[in-house]
């Protein structure tokens, strides 16, 4: 049976997606939020078919997944551990199925399960494309991570290593890889979840709160690495008004990542990626990547006009990736 | 100069974006609602092109104008008389001229400065058709109006009178009126208007919570009446799971609006006003129609399946208007 949204009709579908919304906004057009005395963070992402995602390398479970998931990084790197709501905003080409809809929001729900949160309201429309419009929302704690609060003399941490989003693109979509190379199935297995379920840095965020030395304030700058490592640390320094010297050797990799120079470009720039990127007081820093295994030291921050360097000194390319130029 | 959304690229799109949002959202992705410890209501609208706007009926500033006073009605049919903040999420295609956008944007703000809020973030993305998301937020005031607070005895009030949005879509879009009438042309300027810059009902919601008489509590049902006005009012009847008798001499007309009876299905089931329709005790009822000049009290409240019936016990006809089957 493919019943598509056409044959539901637009009550029938509204009446079907309730189940998945928290009971506020069953018979009104708008949802409440009890800020229980905190202020809040909100972000709003849009995913359109053909740019952000595809059927024909996700499922809609995956996509449901991937679009509550990229949300909740913006909202953990900027400091929020608790999410709190979502609003989605559905635009469905009437030919599409039911089924298709019901799995998205099952991955929607998955991923609320694991992070928090949950669906509050939101809308639905036709459209020749599908697209999927998420506002997230969650509470306000310190750390208040900013790009703009780093400052020279810090040490900047990943949460973790990058590429293997890149690399489960390539592999997906049957694109060149930059060089021949055997990879281990395990590798290629981590590769493609990586893309398909992204796993935002909640844990480390965690860890980061419960690690900081007590002498010390809250200031830290931070983002994740949705736009690749290199994107995430530019952004740092200039939102900060500061350089960043990053050490190549520090910077980690997946055990069977592939050993040829080549392979560093994903690495570096592959995007879709999301580690928390931090700057923080040295101190900070070092109790951070003592506490949290997948965490590590690259570098570190100097003053002068927004630029990244190598400790050997060498400039890095820092050309965006094209995964990004969306128009 | 016809400068493009493609000639610009994403990172001088967002940044000529920037001039519209709050001081909050320049470095980072998310935004911060402070909540001065008070409970928000939210909502998520969708408007895609050719469904709910085109460049054919409406230039760039009305459609943002419109995208943010459709969004501000269900927060104020709500009670949020406090309007704080907006995310927009915007698709557009790649040959969208950057005029466009601008005036869109221009649109907004100035719905803003009549009815307050500000933008606090967004995300923009290329796509095949134009779309706009956008999420509204405001402060939950007294009376929390719900559709489904209705009791048996209460007055059904509306603020205002109906249809005028209607007559002006179809003097836009050259359809065929429901009879050979001669329109004046200060009710055409009047629908055309209401249809291309429709007036949430601010003033009335503010009337409202200034007349209530002390002695009775806040509870008061309420919904705008954008998708029809008899339409509001099965909606309120469902939810609160009674019935509504109307008066049909009571619905208030616009003073030029034609006397011919085939006129009364697009006052009834026309869409697109932004009226508030309440159910009130009473007391609190005669107050605002008293207080409020444009209000009318236009039938009451009794026991029953959901349903409703014209005075003389007639039932009215209340299939869905097809303006609002999207699918």
């Amino acid at each position: 049976m493919t019943t598509t949204i056409k044959d539901l009709g637009e009550i029938e579908l509204l009446n079907r997606l309730k189940k998945y919304m928290s009971c506020g906004q069953i018979d009104d057009d708008v949802a409440e939020i009890n800020t229980k005395n905190k202020s809040l963070l909100i972000n709003t992402d849009l995913l359109v078919e053909k740019i952000h995602f595809s059927d024909e390398i996700s499922n809609a479970k995956d996509i449901g997944w991937k679009c509550i998931t990229t949300n909740i990084s913006d909202l953990i790197c900027s400091g929020s551990e608790n999410i709190t709501s979502f609003t989605v905003g559905l635009v469905l080409p009437p030919n599409t199925h039911w089924k298709w809809v019901e799995n998205l929001y099952e991955g929607m729900l998955e991923a609320m399960q694991e992070f928090g949160g949950e669906i509050i309201g939101g809308d639905c429309s036709s459209g020749e494309t599908k697209m999927i419009s998420i506002t997230a929302i969650g509470e306000m704690n310190l750390p208040r991570l900013h790009r703009g609060n780093a400052l020279p003399g810090d040490y900047i941490v990943s949460t973790g290593f990058h590429g293997l989003s890149r690399l489960g693109l390539a592999l997906l979509t049957s694109q060149k890889l930059p060089s021949e190379a055997q990879l281990s199935p395990e590798l290629i297995n981590r590769a493609i979840n990586a893309h398909k379920r992204p796993y935002p840095a909640l844990e480390a965020l965690k860890a980061l709160i419960a690690c900081k030395p007590e002498s010390i304030s809250w200031r830290a700058a931070g983002t994740d690495s949705s736009d690749g490592l290199i994107e995430s640390i530019r952004g740092i320094c200039q939102a900060s008004n500061c350089q960043a010297v990053l050490s190549k050797t520090s910077i980690l990799k997946d055990t069977d990542w592939p050993k040829d120079d080549i392979w560093d470009e994903w690495l570096l720039n592959g995007g879709e990626d999301y580690e928390l990127i931090l700057s923080l007081p040295k101190e900070w820093a070092k109790s951070l990547s003592n506490k949290l295994k997948s965490a590590k030291i690259i570098g570190f921050i100097k003053e002068g006009k927004p630029n990244i360097f190598w400790d050997n000194l060498e400039k890095t390319k820092i050309g965006q990736s094209s995964l990004f130029r969306h128009f």
